[in-house]
C-alpha cells in the first residue's frame, strides 16, 4: 500500500527543483526501467503491481493500478514506477565528437536527442544550463533508456567551445554539411528552438553549418531541432565510414 | 460574433467524418493561415480578431478574445482561424522520388514528414487510407503551411509499389542506406510508429533499406519515424547532388 507521504514524494519529483534537491529521478513502465536497472544505477525505490519487482529492493512498495495511476504521469501506465539516484556525470572524452545543446526547451526535443546520441555513438551530450532538465520525466520517458548510453552533462558552453579547436554550429545560413568535412572530434552546437544559437557563442564558433534545402520552393522556415539533429549526426558518420 | 451554429460548425471540422463529408479543413494563427491564402486555397469563411482579414471574405466574422478561444484547439490561440475547402490532389509525378507513409498513426510525425517534404523538395507524399488524416487540426498545425508546397494523397500502397522499378522500404535489417544508391526517382515507405511496414506489402519492395547504428552499444531499439525521414531524404538528396 502506498501511504501518503510516498505519494508527495515521488510527484514532487516531477518538479526540477525538488530532483536536484533529492538528486533523485523517477522512471516509468516495465522497458524504460529495466534500462535503467540493467546499467547498474542506484535503485532508491520501487513501485509496482508486480510483485517481481520485490527482487531488486528492500525498498519495494506493492500497490494497486489505481494507487499506480494515481503517481504516475502516463495516460496508460505500465505496472512500475521507480526511484533512481542521479549519477555523477564523468568527464568528457574529448576524442570523439561533442554534441552541445543551447537552452533547449522542449522535454520531447532533448529525449529525442539523448535516443540519436545513443543510435549515432556520441558519447556526451553537454546542455547548457538553462536546457530542459534530462530527468525531467517527459524527458526520461521520450528517451526510452538511453539516457544509461550517454553521458549528459549541464555545463555553460562557452568555455567547452573555446577550448575546442573545431567549434562547429547550426545556422539557417552557413557551410553545407555535404560540402564540408565533418571532424571526428570536436563540438557541436544545436540551438533553442525558436531562437537558434546564442549570439554570445557566436565569437566561439570556428564553422557556421547548415543544412541545404531543396526542390523548387525552398520556402520551409526551419526543420525540427531534432530533425537537425538526426540528419547532421548521420551525415557526420556517414562521412566517418568513408574516410 | 460568433453564433452558436458556426461555432458547431468549426467544431466538427476536429473529426474527420465531418472534414470528409464537408470537404474543408480549419488553419490557425497568423503564418500559417497566411500560407493557404498565398497559395490561393479557396476560403470558406474566416474568423478574427483582427478586422484586416475581412480583405480575404465576404465571409469575414469579427470575433473576441474569448469567441476565439471558445473555437481553438490551441493553447494560445493566435488571432484568426480559416475554414478552408480541402483541394484535390494533383496526378503523381513519378519521375521524382514520392514518400509513402504505411498507416502512420501519430498526427505530430505527419505534420513533420511533410515539412521534410517541403525541406527536401519531395513533391509526392502517399498515405495508406489508415494513415492518420493530414487536415487534422494537429497535422495542420505541426506541418506549418508546407501542405501547400508537397501534394498529399491517400490511396492503398500495393498498386503504387507494384507499379515502381524503384520500391524501398525501412527496416531494422537491410542494406545501409549509404552504400546504396539511392534512385532519383521511385517510392521510398516508411511503417507505422509500432509495427513498421506491413507484412503485405513486403513481397512489393525491391530494397529493404536500413539507418545503421554505431558507437559501442547499439542497443536502441528503432528512430522515431520523423527522425528516420529527414536522415533518409538527407542522404538521398546528399546522393543526388553527387550524381
Amino acid at each position: 500500500m502506498l501511504t501518503k507521504n510516498q505519494s508527495k514524494r515521488i510527484l514532487r519529483l516531477n518538479k526540477k527543483k525538488f530532483r536536484t534537491q533529492e538528486q533523485m529521478f523517477v522512471t516509468e513502465g516495465i522497458k524504460v526501467t529495466q534500462e535503467f536497472l540493467d546499467a547498474g544505477y542506484e535503485l532508491v525505490e520501487v513501485f509496482s503491481t508486480d510483485l517481481g519487482y520485490a527482487q531488486y529492493s528492500h525498498a519495494f512498495v506493492h500497490i494497486s493500478e489505481n494507487e499506480l495511476s494515481s503517481i504516475s504521469t502516463l495516460k496508460t501506465p505500465n505496472k512500475v514506477l521507480s526511484i533512481f539516484r542521479i549519477p555523477l556525470p564523468k568527464p568528457l572524452d574529448d576524442s570523439n565528437l561533442i554534441l552541445a545543446l543551447d537552452d533547449l526547451n522542449n522535454p520531447g526535443n532533448l529525449g529525442t536527442i539523448i535516443r540519436l546520441c545513443d543510435w549515432f555513438g556520441i558519447r556526451d551530450l553537454v546542455c547548457s544550463p538553462a536546457t530542459v532538465d534530462c530527468y525531467n520525466p517527459k524527458v526520461v520517458q521520450s528517451a526510452m533508456g538511453s539516457h544509461t548510453r550517454v553521458n549528459i552533462t549541464y555545463s555553460a558552453l562557452e568555455p567547452l567551445l573555446s577550448s575546442s579547436s573545431n567549434a562547429m554550429g547550426t545556422f539557417m545560413q552557413g557551410d553545407s554539411i555535404y560540402a564540408t568535412s565533418l571532424p571526428n572530434s570536436g563540438v557541436l552546437v544545436l540551438g533553442n528552438e525558436a531562437n537558434g544559437i546564442s549570439e554570445n557563442l557566436n565569437s566561439f564558433l570556428d564553422t557556421k553549418l547548415t543544412i541545404p534545402k531543396f526542390g523548387p520552393f525552398k520556402k520551409t522556415e526551419s526543420l525540427n531541432v531534432a530533425n537537425a539533429a538526426s540528419i547532421i549526426l548521420s551525415e557526420w558518420r556517414r562521412q566517418s565510414i568513408e574516410k
